[in-house]
Protein backbone atom coordinates (compact mmCIF):
# COMPACT_ATOMS: atom_id res chain seq x y z
CA UNK A 1 0.00 0.00 0.00
CA UNK A 2 2.74 2.45 -1.12
CA UNK A 3 1.43 6.18 -1.34
CA UNK A 4 -0.63 6.63 -4.57
CA UNK A 5 -1.18 10.23 -5.91
CA UNK A 6 -4.98 10.83 -5.34
CA UNK A 7 -7.17 12.73 -7.73
CA UNK A 8 -9.50 13.60 -4.87
CA UNK A 9 -9.56 13.37 -1.05
CA UNK A 10 -11.80 13.91 1.92
CA UNK A 11 -12.14 12.49 5.20
CA UNK A 12 -14.08 11.85 8.89
CA UNK A 13 -13.69 12.68 11.75
CA UNK A 14 -15.81 10.19 14.40
CA UNK A 15 -15.40 9.69 18.15
CA UNK A 16 -15.59 5.86 19.01
CA UNK A 17 -18.66 4.64 20.68
CA UNK A 18 -19.10 2.12 23.24
CA UNK A 19 -20.80 -0.22 20.77
CA UNK A 20 -17.93 -0.63 18.38
CA UNK A 21 -15.65 -1.61 21.22
CA UNK A 22 -14.92 -5.52 21.97
CA UNK A 23 -13.82 -7.38 25.33
CA UNK A 24 -10.29 -6.43 24.79
CA UNK A 25 -11.22 -3.06 25.06
CA UNK A 26 -10.04 -1.90 21.33
CA UNK A 27 -12.27 -1.06 18.46
CA UNK A 28 -13.40 -4.57 16.94
CA UNK A 29 -11.73 -4.96 14.02
CA UNK A 30 -14.78 -5.30 11.63
CA UNK A 31 -15.88 -1.74 12.69
CA UNK A 32 -13.60 -0.17 10.81
CA UNK A 33 -15.47 -1.40 7.85
CA UNK A 34 -18.16 1.29 8.57
CA UNK A 35 -15.40 3.75 9.22
CA UNK A 36 -14.06 3.24 5.89
CA UNK A 37 -17.98 3.83 4.72
CA UNK A 38 -18.29 6.91 6.56
CA UNK A 39 -15.21 8.50 4.66
CA UNK A 40 -15.97 6.98 1.45
CA UNK A 41 -19.59 8.71 1.53
CA UNK A 42 -17.90 12.15 2.04
CA UNK A 43 -15.66 11.70 -0.58
CA UNK A 44 -18.45 10.46 -2.94
CA UNK A 45 -20.71 13.25 -1.83
CA UNK A 46 -17.53 15.79 -2.85
CA UNK A 47 -18.04 14.50 -6.68
CA UNK A 48 -21.70 14.25 -6.20
CA UNK A 49 -21.67 10.97 -7.27
CA UNK A 50 -22.71 9.33 -4.05
CA UNK A 51 -25.15 5.66 -3.90
CA UNK A 52 -28.17 7.36 -4.35
CA UNK A 53 -26.67 9.17 -7.09
CA UNK A 54 -24.94 5.84 -8.43
CA UNK A 55 -28.31 3.89 -8.74
CA UNK A 56 -29.74 7.11 -10.44
CA UNK A 57 -27.22 7.14 -12.75
CA UNK A 58 -28.10 3.35 -13.96
CA UNK A 59 -25.25 1.91 -12.40
CA UNK A 60 -23.94 0.46 -8.80
CA UNK A 61 -20.86 -0.31 -7.48
CA UNK A 62 -20.20 -3.09 -5.11
CA UNK A 63 -17.03 -3.12 -3.40
CA UNK A 64 -15.11 -6.33 -5.07
CA UNK A 65 -11.83 -6.17 -2.78
CA UNK A 66 -11.23 -4.70 0.74
CA UNK A 67 -7.82 -4.85 2.95
CA UNK A 68 -7.63 -3.75 6.58
CA UNK A 69 -3.73 -3.83 7.90
CA UNK A 70 -3.72 -2.73 11.64
CA UNK A 71 -1.04 -1.49 13.29
CA UNK A 72 -2.41 0.46 16.20
CA UNK A 73 -6.07 0.19 18.45
CA UNK A 74 -8.51 3.09 18.70
CA UNK A 75 -10.55 3.09 22.43
CA UNK A 76 -13.66 4.32 23.93
CA UNK A 77 -14.14 8.05 23.24
CA UNK A 78 -10.93 8.32 20.86
CA UNK A 79 -11.30 10.70 18.53
CA UNK A 80 -10.07 9.55 15.02
CA UNK A 81 -9.87 10.93 11.60
CA UNK A 82 -9.95 8.54 8.28
CA UNK A 83 -8.70 9.94 5.45
CA UNK A 84 -9.82 8.77 2.14
CA UNK A 85 -7.78 9.37 -1.39
CA UNK A 86 -9.34 7.87 -4.63
CA UNK A 87 -6.39 6.65 -6.66
CA UNK A 88 -7.79 4.96 -9.32
CA UNK A 89 -11.05 5.65 -11.72
CA UNK A 90 -10.15 4.35 -14.94
CA UNK A 91 -11.62 0.81 -14.87
CA UNK A 92 -12.66 0.91 -11.13
CA UNK A 93 -12.81 2.83 -8.14
CA UNK A 94 -9.80 2.60 -5.77
CA UNK A 95 -9.90 4.20 -2.82
CA UNK A 96 -7.07 4.10 0.12
CA UNK A 97 -7.62 5.34 3.52
CA UNK A 98 -5.37 6.40 6.49
CA UNK A 99 -7.21 6.42 9.92
CA UNK A 100 -5.14 8.50 12.64
CA UNK A 101 -5.52 8.91 16.49
CA UNK A 102 -6.00 12.74 16.44
CA UNK A 103 -4.84 13.62 19.79
CA UNK A 104 -1.55 11.69 19.55
CA UNK A 105 -1.40 11.79 15.39
CA UNK A 106 -0.91 7.77 15.66
CA UNK A 107 -1.26 5.43 12.28
CA UNK A 108 -4.16 3.05 13.41
CA UNK A 109 -5.26 1.45 10.10
CA UNK A 110 -4.13 1.31 6.48
CA UNK A 111 -6.31 0.39 3.83
CA UNK A 112 -8.14 0.17 0.96
CA UNK A 113 -11.14 -0.95 -1.19
CA UNK A 114 -12.02 -1.82 -4.79
CA UNK A 115 -15.45 -0.72 -6.54
CA UNK A 116 -16.65 -1.51 -10.29
CA UNK A 117 -19.48 -0.48 -12.04
CA UNK A 118 -22.65 -3.18 -12.71
CA UNK A 119 -25.36 -2.06 -14.51
CA UNK A 120 -28.39 -2.34 -12.66
CA UNK A 121 -30.26 -3.15 -15.71
CA UNK A 122 -28.12 -5.84 -17.59
CA UNK A 123 -26.41 -7.19 -14.35
CA UNK A 124 -22.67 -6.84 -16.31
CA UNK A 125 -20.34 -5.81 -14.39
CA UNK A 126 -18.46 -2.74 -16.48
CA UNK A 127 -14.54 -3.46 -17.47
CA UNK A 128 -14.49 0.61 -18.38
CA UNK A 129 -15.79 3.29 -15.47
CA UNK A 130 -18.96 4.74 -17.32
CA UNK A 131 -18.79 8.08 -18.70
CA UNK A 132 -20.59 9.73 -15.61
CA UNK A 133 -17.82 8.98 -13.27
CA UNK A 134 -15.68 10.70 -15.76
CA UNK A 135 -18.18 13.53 -15.50
CA UNK A 136 -18.56 13.28 -12.01
CA UNK A 137 -14.73 13.64 -11.71
CA UNK A 138 -14.45 16.21 -14.27
CA UNK A 139 -13.32 19.07 -11.86
CA UNK A 140 -10.50 17.29 -10.58
CA UNK A 141 -9.86 15.43 -13.59
CA UNK A 142 -8.68 19.05 -15.53
CA UNK A 143 -6.47 20.56 -12.52
CA UNK B 1 -45.68 -8.54 29.99
CA UNK B 2 -47.67 -10.57 31.82
CA UNK B 3 -47.82 -14.22 30.05
CA UNK B 4 -50.11 -14.69 27.25
CA UNK B 5 -51.66 -17.62 25.31
CA UNK B 6 -49.38 -18.15 22.09
CA UNK B 7 -51.12 -18.79 18.39
CA UNK B 8 -47.55 -19.96 17.46
CA UNK B 9 -44.48 -20.72 18.88
CA UNK B 10 -40.83 -20.93 17.67
CA UNK B 11 -37.26 -20.97 19.01
CA UNK B 12 -34.01 -19.99 18.04
CA UNK B 13 -30.32 -21.07 19.63
CA UNK B 14 -26.99 -19.33 18.99
CA UNK B 15 -23.80 -19.24 20.42
CA UNK B 16 -22.48 -15.71 21.94
CA UNK B 17 -19.98 -14.45 19.61
CA UNK B 18 -17.21 -12.07 20.46
CA UNK B 19 -18.20 -9.63 18.09
CA UNK B 20 -21.10 -8.66 20.11
CA UNK B 21 -19.92 -8.56 23.40
CA UNK B 22 -18.47 -5.12 24.96
CA UNK B 23 -16.11 -3.99 27.24
CA UNK B 24 -17.82 -5.02 30.55
CA UNK B 25 -17.59 -8.64 28.91
CA UNK B 26 -21.27 -8.98 28.69
CA UNK B 27 -23.22 -8.24 25.13
CA UNK B 28 -24.30 -4.95 24.36
CA UNK B 29 -27.78 -4.22 24.62
CA UNK B 30 -28.31 -3.53 21.11
CA UNK B 31 -27.46 -6.55 20.34
CA UNK B 32 -29.91 -8.38 21.40
CA UNK B 33 -32.57 -6.74 19.33
CA UNK B 34 -30.59 -8.96 16.61
CA UNK B 35 -31.67 -12.12 18.26
CA UNK B 36 -35.05 -11.01 18.50
CA UNK B 37 -35.47 -10.97 14.72
CA UNK B 38 -33.25 -13.83 14.64
CA UNK B 39 -36.11 -15.74 16.28
CA UNK B 40 -38.72 -13.69 14.58
CA UNK B 41 -37.85 -15.07 11.58
CA UNK B 42 -37.72 -18.73 12.43
CA UNK B 43 -41.23 -18.15 13.48
CA UNK B 44 -42.54 -16.26 10.41
CA UNK B 45 -40.92 -18.90 8.44
CA UNK B 46 -42.91 -21.43 10.17
CA UNK B 47 -46.09 -19.65 9.21
CA UNK B 48 -44.45 -18.78 5.74
CA UNK B 49 -44.87 -15.18 5.98
CA UNK B 50 -41.58 -14.27 6.57
CA UNK B 51 -39.95 -11.16 5.16
CA UNK B 52 -39.96 -12.01 1.42
CA UNK B 53 -43.20 -13.71 1.32
CA UNK B 54 -44.76 -10.67 3.09
CA UNK B 55 -43.71 -8.38 0.30
CA UNK B 56 -44.77 -10.25 -2.53
CA UNK B 57 -47.67 -10.21 -0.66
CA UNK B 58 -48.33 -6.12 -0.90
CA UNK B 59 -47.12 -5.88 2.71
CA UNK B 60 -44.63 -4.53 4.50
CA UNK B 61 -44.62 -5.05 8.56
CA UNK B 62 -42.63 -2.44 9.92
CA UNK B 63 -41.78 -2.75 13.37
CA UNK B 64 -43.83 0.04 15.45
CA UNK B 65 -42.76 -0.41 18.97
CA UNK B 66 -40.06 -2.81 20.67
CA UNK B 67 -39.63 -3.17 24.40
CA UNK B 68 -36.87 -5.08 25.79
CA UNK B 69 -36.32 -6.06 29.90
CA UNK B 70 -32.28 -6.91 30.71
CA UNK B 71 -32.39 -9.05 33.69
CA UNK B 72 -29.23 -11.06 33.22
CA UNK B 73 -25.91 -11.04 30.85
CA UNK B 74 -24.83 -13.28 28.47
CA UNK B 75 -20.96 -13.19 27.91
CA UNK B 76 -18.71 -14.57 25.11
CA UNK B 77 -19.25 -18.31 24.45
CA UNK B 78 -22.95 -18.17 26.05
CA UNK B 79 -25.36 -21.02 24.21
CA UNK B 80 -28.72 -18.57 24.66
CA UNK B 81 -32.30 -19.92 23.42
CA UNK B 82 -34.82 -16.68 22.10
CA UNK B 83 -38.23 -18.28 22.51
CA UNK B 84 -40.79 -16.15 20.49
CA UNK B 85 -44.61 -16.47 20.86
CA UNK B 86 -47.39 -15.03 18.56
CA UNK B 87 -49.94 -13.55 20.74
CA UNK B 88 -51.85 -11.02 18.96
CA UNK B 89 -52.59 -11.57 15.36
CA UNK B 90 -55.91 -9.05 14.58
CA UNK B 91 -55.19 -6.07 14.07
CA UNK B 92 -51.36 -5.96 14.48
CA UNK B 93 -48.68 -8.53 14.74
CA UNK B 94 -47.16 -8.64 18.59
CA UNK B 95 -44.47 -11.21 19.29
CA UNK B 96 -43.18 -11.53 23.02
CA UNK B 97 -39.91 -13.46 23.47
CA UNK B 98 -38.17 -14.23 26.36
CA UNK B 99 -34.37 -15.26 26.08
CA UNK B 100 -32.93 -17.86 28.38
CA UNK B 101 -29.17 -19.28 28.86
CA UNK B 102 -29.18 -22.61 27.99
CA UNK B 103 -26.63 -24.33 30.50
CA UNK B 104 -28.21 -22.37 33.63
CA UNK B 105 -31.41 -22.29 32.37
CA UNK B 106 -31.50 -18.16 33.67
CA UNK B 107 -33.62 -15.71 32.52
CA UNK B 108 -31.45 -13.00 30.37
CA UNK B 109 -34.38 -10.95 28.95
CA UNK B 110 -37.71 -10.28 28.28
CA UNK B 111 -39.27 -8.18 25.42
CA UNK B 112 -41.72 -7.82 23.03
CA UNK B 113 -42.21 -6.05 19.12
CA UNK B 114 -45.24 -5.06 17.65
CA UNK B 115 -46.18 -4.99 13.78
CA UNK B 116 -48.23 -3.04 11.60
CA UNK B 117 -48.92 -4.30 8.21
CA UNK B 118 -48.54 -1.21 5.29
CA UNK B 119 -49.82 -1.65 2.12
CA UNK B 120 -46.53 -1.60 -0.38
CA UNK B 121 -48.49 0.53 -2.97
CA UNK B 122 -50.00 3.22 -1.18
CA UNK B 123 -48.20 3.27 2.00
CA UNK B 124 -51.04 3.37 4.01
CA UNK B 125 -50.94 1.81 8.05
CA UNK B 126 -53.49 -1.46 8.15
CA UNK B 127 -55.89 -0.98 11.18
CA UNK B 128 -57.09 -4.69 10.38
CA UNK B 129 -54.72 -7.43 9.71
CA UNK B 130 -54.90 -7.89 5.57
CA UNK B 131 -56.73 -11.47 4.84
CA UNK B 132 -53.15 -13.18 4.19
CA UNK B 133 -51.81 -13.09 7.66
CA UNK B 134 -55.19 -15.02 8.21
CA UNK B 135 -54.89 -16.98 5.96
CA UNK B 136 -51.24 -17.82 6.74
CA UNK B 137 -52.43 -18.58 10.33
CA UNK B 138 -55.21 -20.89 9.38
CA UNK B 139 -53.67 -24.01 10.46
CA UNK B 140 -53.02 -22.29 13.88
CA UNK B 141 -56.36 -20.78 14.25
CA UNK B 142 -57.96 -24.31 13.57
CA UNK B 143 -56.88 -25.34 16.42
CA UNK C 1 -44.07 8.14 26.96
CA UNK C 2 -45.26 11.59 28.06
CA UNK C 3 -42.70 14.97 28.48
CA UNK C 4 -41.06 15.24 31.67
CA UNK C 5 -38.93 17.57 32.63
CA UNK C 6 -35.47 17.37 31.96
CA UNK C 7 -32.45 18.29 34.45
CA UNK C 8 -29.92 17.73 31.92
CA UNK C 9 -30.57 17.97 28.13
CA UNK C 10 -28.15 16.91 25.00
CA UNK C 11 -28.48 16.17 21.47
CA UNK C 12 -26.25 14.52 18.92
CA UNK C 13 -26.67 14.84 14.78
CA UNK C 14 -26.21 12.42 12.54
CA UNK C 15 -25.86 11.44 8.78
CA UNK C 16 -27.89 7.92 8.25
CA UNK C 17 -24.82 5.70 6.77
CA UNK C 18 -25.55 2.79 4.16
CA UNK C 19 -24.61 0.50 6.52
CA UNK C 20 -27.68 0.83 8.69
CA UNK C 21 -30.12 0.83 5.72
CA UNK C 22 -31.91 -2.27 5.19
CA UNK C 23 -33.90 -3.87 2.11
CA UNK C 24 -37.08 -1.75 2.96
CA UNK C 25 -34.63 1.30 2.06
CA UNK C 26 -35.10 2.07 5.62
CA UNK C 27 -32.99 2.55 8.91
CA UNK C 28 -33.28 -0.90 10.40
CA UNK C 29 -35.28 -0.74 13.33
CA UNK C 30 -32.36 -2.30 15.87
CA UNK C 31 -29.82 0.31 14.48
CA UNK C 32 -31.71 3.02 16.50
CA UNK C 33 -30.40 1.57 19.71
CA UNK C 34 -26.74 3.08 18.49
CA UNK C 35 -28.16 6.09 17.63
CA UNK C 36 -29.70 6.80 21.02
CA UNK C 37 -26.45 5.84 22.77
CA UNK C 38 -24.66 8.59 20.49
CA UNK C 39 -27.01 10.99 21.88
CA UNK C 40 -27.02 9.16 25.79
CA UNK C 41 -22.51 9.70 25.47
CA UNK C 42 -23.37 13.13 24.92
CA UNK C 43 -25.48 13.77 27.64
CA UNK C 44 -22.93 11.61 29.70
CA UNK C 45 -19.80 13.45 28.64
CA UNK C 46 -21.97 16.88 29.52
CA UNK C 47 -22.32 15.79 33.08
CA UNK C 48 -18.61 13.99 32.95
CA UNK C 49 -19.63 10.88 33.97
CA UNK C 50 -19.41 8.55 30.63
CA UNK C 51 -18.77 5.01 30.56
CA UNK C 52 -15.06 5.39 31.67
CA UNK C 53 -15.37 7.89 34.45
CA UNK C 54 -18.33 5.62 35.59
CA UNK C 55 -16.29 2.41 36.12
CA UNK C 56 -13.53 4.15 37.52
CA UNK C 57 -16.32 5.43 40.17
CA UNK C 58 -16.55 1.88 41.54
CA UNK C 59 -20.03 1.76 39.47
CA UNK C 60 -21.02 0.09 35.97
CA UNK C 61 -24.70 0.93 34.98
CA UNK C 62 -26.41 -1.26 32.60
CA UNK C 63 -29.70 -1.11 30.54
CA UNK C 64 -32.71 -2.53 32.37
CA UNK C 65 -35.32 -0.96 30.34
CA UNK C 66 -35.67 0.05 26.82
CA UNK C 67 -38.53 0.57 25.31
CA UNK C 68 -38.77 2.38 21.18
CA UNK C 69 -41.31 3.66 19.23
CA UNK C 70 -41.08 4.03 15.74
CA UNK C 71 -42.74 6.74 14.37
CA UNK C 72 -41.56 7.90 11.19
CA UNK C 73 -38.40 6.24 8.92
CA UNK C 74 -35.09 7.79 7.91
CA UNK C 75 -33.38 6.87 4.40
CA UNK C 76 -29.96 6.81 3.54
CA UNK C 77 -28.14 10.09 3.79
CA UNK C 78 -30.93 11.46 6.18
CA UNK C 79 -29.55 14.23 8.78
CA UNK C 80 -30.90 13.53 12.05
CA UNK C 81 -30.99 14.54 15.41
CA UNK C 82 -31.13 12.41 18.54
CA UNK C 83 -32.33 14.49 22.03
CA UNK C 84 -31.58 12.61 25.17
CA UNK C 85 -33.29 14.47 28.36
CA UNK C 86 -32.23 13.32 31.21
CA UNK C 87 -35.63 12.66 33.56
CA UNK C 88 -34.99 10.29 36.86
CA UNK C 89 -31.92 10.21 38.94
CA UNK C 90 -32.60 9.47 42.47
CA UNK C 91 -33.21 5.47 42.17
CA UNK C 92 -32.25 4.90 38.29
CA UNK C 93 -31.11 7.08 35.65
CA UNK C 94 -33.78 6.93 33.66
CA UNK C 95 -32.90 8.99 29.69
CA UNK C 96 -35.75 10.21 26.72
CA UNK C 97 -35.14 10.17 23.70
CA UNK C 98 -36.62 11.97 20.41
CA UNK C 99 -35.47 11.34 16.99
CA UNK C 100 -36.27 13.78 14.37
CA UNK C 101 -35.32 14.42 10.71
CA UNK C 102 -33.87 17.70 10.96
CA UNK C 103 -34.89 18.92 7.61
CA UNK C 104 -38.94 18.18 7.93
CA UNK C 105 -38.51 18.43 11.92
CA UNK C 106 -40.93 14.92 11.55
CA UNK C 107 -40.35 12.92 14.82
CA UNK C 108 -39.08 9.31 13.44
CA UNK C 109 -38.70 7.77 16.94
CA UNK C 110 -39.52 8.26 20.57
CA UNK C 111 -37.71 6.17 23.35
CA UNK C 112 -36.60 5.91 26.82
CA UNK C 113 -33.60 3.81 28.32
CA UNK C 114 -33.67 3.23 32.03
CA UNK C 115 -30.29 2.26 33.72
CA UNK C 116 -29.40 1.01 37.30
CA UNK C 117 -25.55 1.15 39.17
CA UNK C 118 -24.25 -1.73 40.17
CA UNK C 119 -21.03 -2.11 42.42
CA UNK C 120 -18.20 -3.69 40.27
CA UNK C 121 -16.64 -5.12 43.17
CA UNK C 122 -19.94 -7.17 44.65
CA UNK C 123 -21.79 -7.09 41.75
CA UNK C 124 -24.85 -5.93 43.79
CA UNK C 125 -27.76 -3.69 42.25
CA UNK C 126 -27.91 -0.60 43.78
CA UNK C 127 -31.30 0.78 44.71
CA UNK C 128 -30.56 4.27 45.23
CA UNK C 129 -27.88 6.29 43.07
CA UNK C 130 -24.50 6.49 44.38
CA UNK C 131 -23.29 9.65 45.61
CA UNK C 132 -20.83 10.09 42.95
CA UNK C 133 -24.08 10.40 40.31
CA UNK C 134 -25.65 13.13 42.55
CA UNK C 135 -22.43 15.17 43.11
CA UNK C 136 -21.97 15.09 38.81
CA UNK C 137 -25.22 16.25 38.74
CA UNK C 138 -25.04 18.97 41.28
CA UNK C 139 -24.31 22.28 39.27
CA UNK C 140 -28.10 21.17 37.70
CA UNK C 141 -29.42 19.97 41.08
CA UNK C 142 -28.67 23.26 42.30
CA UNK C 143 -30.62 25.46 39.54
CA UNK D 1 -5.02 -16.46 -2.53
CA UNK D 2 -4.14 -19.57 -3.89
CA UNK D 3 -5.05 -23.09 -1.98
CA UNK D 4 -2.54 -23.29 0.70
CA UNK D 5 -2.67 -26.73 2.63
CA UNK D 6 -4.61 -26.58 5.74
CA UNK D 7 -3.25 -27.73 9.31
CA UNK D 8 -6.43 -27.45 10.76
CA UNK D 9 -10.29 -26.85 8.84
CA UNK D 10 -13.37 -25.96 10.00
CA UNK D 11 -17.08 -24.19 8.76
CA UNK D 12 -20.07 -22.55 10.23
CA UNK D 13 -23.30 -22.68 8.04
CA UNK D 14 -25.81 -19.88 8.63
CA UNK D 15 -28.97 -18.48 7.25
CA UNK D 16 -28.68 -14.74 6.17
CA UNK D 17 -30.78 -12.23 8.39
CA UNK D 18 -32.65 -9.49 7.03
CA UNK D 19 -30.35 -7.03 9.56
CA UNK D 20 -27.31 -7.82 7.44
CA UNK D 21 -29.10 -7.08 4.29
CA UNK D 22 -28.55 -3.25 2.84
CA UNK D 23 -30.62 -1.28 0.40
CA UNK D 24 -29.16 -3.32 -3.00
CA UNK D 25 -31.01 -6.54 -1.49
CA UNK D 26 -27.10 -8.51 -0.82
CA UNK D 27 -25.15 -8.60 3.00
CA UNK D 28 -23.95 -5.07 2.94
CA UNK D 29 -19.92 -6.01 2.45
CA UNK D 30 -18.62 -5.19 6.13
CA UNK D 31 -21.22 -7.91 7.41
CA UNK D 32 -18.79 -10.52 5.79
CA UNK D 33 -16.46 -9.96 8.81
CA UNK D 34 -18.88 -11.31 11.04
CA UNK D 35 -19.23 -14.45 9.18
CA UNK D 36 -15.26 -14.95 8.82
CA UNK D 37 -15.28 -14.68 12.64
CA UNK D 38 -18.17 -17.33 13.30
CA UNK D 39 -15.88 -20.10 11.74
CA UNK D 40 -12.80 -18.69 13.35
CA UNK D 41 -14.25 -19.28 15.69
CA UNK D 42 -15.96 -22.53 15.42
CA UNK D 43 -12.08 -23.53 14.08
CA UNK D 44 -10.45 -22.08 17.17
CA UNK D 45 -12.71 -24.27 19.68
CA UNK D 46 -11.58 -27.04 17.76
CA UNK D 47 -8.34 -26.44 18.60
CA UNK D 48 -9.51 -25.54 22.20
CA UNK D 49 -7.50 -22.20 21.86
CA UNK D 50 -10.13 -19.93 21.32
CA UNK D 51 -10.62 -16.24 22.94
CA UNK D 52 -11.18 -17.08 26.32
CA UNK D 53 -8.60 -19.39 26.74
CA UNK D 54 -6.08 -17.40 24.49
CA UNK D 55 -6.28 -14.56 26.75
CA UNK D 56 -6.37 -17.27 30.15
CA UNK D 57 -3.02 -18.34 28.24
CA UNK D 58 -1.28 -14.72 28.45
CA UNK D 59 -1.92 -13.87 25.15
CA UNK D 60 -4.36 -12.07 22.50
CA UNK D 61 -4.25 -12.45 19.05
CA UNK D 62 -5.41 -9.24 17.52
CA UNK D 63 -6.16 -9.29 13.24
CA UNK D 64 -3.48 -7.42 12.37
CA UNK D 65 -4.25 -8.18 8.28
CA UNK D 66 -7.43 -9.16 6.88
CA UNK D 67 -8.64 -9.28 3.05
CA UNK D 68 -11.95 -10.07 1.37
CA UNK D 69 -12.15 -10.43 -2.13
CA UNK D 70 -16.29 -10.15 -3.28
CA UNK D 71 -17.18 -12.24 -6.20
CA UNK D 72 -20.78 -13.16 -5.73
CA UNK D 73 -23.57 -12.01 -3.11
CA UNK D 74 -25.91 -13.46 -0.75
CA UNK D 75 -29.20 -12.11 -0.32
CA UNK D 76 -31.88 -12.78 2.39
CA UNK D 77 -32.69 -16.34 3.67
CA UNK D 78 -29.53 -17.44 1.75
CA UNK D 79 -27.75 -20.28 3.44
CA UNK D 80 -24.32 -19.87 3.67
CA UNK D 81 -21.15 -22.05 4.40
CA UNK D 82 -17.78 -20.25 5.53
CA UNK D 83 -15.41 -22.33 5.61
CA UNK D 84 -12.33 -21.67 7.19
CA UNK D 85 -8.88 -23.34 7.08
CA UNK D 86 -5.83 -22.41 9.12
CA UNK D 87 -2.88 -22.49 6.91
CA UNK D 88 0.20 -20.56 8.88
CA UNK D 89 1.21 -20.94 12.81
CA UNK D 90 4.62 -20.64 13.26
CA UNK D 91 4.87 -16.85 13.45
CA UNK D 92 1.39 -15.94 13.30
CA UNK D 93 -2.12 -17.41 12.87
CA UNK D 94 -3.37 -17.43 8.99
CA UNK D 95 -6.30 -18.68 7.87
CA UNK D 96 -8.49 -18.81 5.07
CA UNK D 97 -11.79 -18.57 4.65
CA UNK D 98 -14.34 -19.22 1.31
CA UNK D 99 -17.96 -18.65 1.71
CA UNK D 100 -20.52 -20.22 -0.26
CA UNK D 101 -23.81 -20.09 -1.65
CA UNK D 102 -25.11 -24.02 0.43
CA UNK D 103 -28.08 -24.67 -2.50
CA UNK D 104 -26.05 -23.73 -6.01
CA UNK D 105 -22.00 -23.83 -4.64
CA UNK D 106 -21.46 -20.43 -6.13
CA UNK D 107 -18.56 -19.09 -4.44
CA UNK D 108 -19.05 -15.62 -2.72
CA UNK D 109 -16.15 -14.17 -0.66
CA UNK D 110 -12.61 -15.71 -0.62
CA UNK D 111 -10.77 -14.01 2.19
CA UNK D 112 -8.33 -14.29 4.66
CA UNK D 113 -7.03 -12.83 8.58
CA UNK D 114 -3.77 -12.56 10.05
CA UNK D 115 -3.22 -12.45 13.81
CA UNK D 116 -0.28 -12.91 15.82
CA UNK D 117 0.38 -13.09 19.68
CA UNK D 118 0.68 -10.36 22.16
CA UNK D 119 1.97 -10.98 25.37
CA UNK D 120 -1.12 -9.36 27.63
CA UNK D 121 1.45 -8.41 30.32
CA UNK D 122 4.08 -6.47 28.48
CA UNK D 123 1.68 -5.56 25.45
CA UNK D 124 4.85 -7.02 23.30
CA UNK D 125 4.07 -8.52 19.92
CA UNK D 126 5.30 -11.99 19.77
CA UNK D 127 7.74 -12.75 16.39
CA UNK D 128 7.30 -16.28 16.66
CA UNK D 129 4.25 -17.52 17.71
CA UNK D 130 4.33 -19.00 21.54
CA UNK D 131 4.20 -22.60 22.55
CA UNK D 132 0.65 -22.64 23.89
CA UNK D 133 -0.31 -22.05 20.22
CA UNK D 134 2.10 -25.88 18.98
CA UNK D 135 0.63 -27.48 22.22
CA UNK D 136 -3.16 -26.87 20.74
CA UNK D 137 -2.10 -27.85 18.07
CA UNK D 138 0.30 -31.04 18.61
CA UNK D 139 -2.38 -33.33 17.58
CA UNK D 140 -2.40 -32.35 14.17
CA UNK D 141 1.41 -31.35 13.73
CA UNK D 142 1.83 -35.11 14.00
CA UNK D 143 -0.12 -36.43 11.46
Amino acid sequence: MAKATALVSAHHDLTVQFYDVDPMRVVWHGNYVKYLEDARCVLLDKINYNYDVMEQSGYVWPIVDMRLKYVGSAKFGSKIRIQADLIEYESRLKIQYLITDIASGQVLTKAHTVQVAVDVNSLEMQFESPKILLDKLAGWLDE
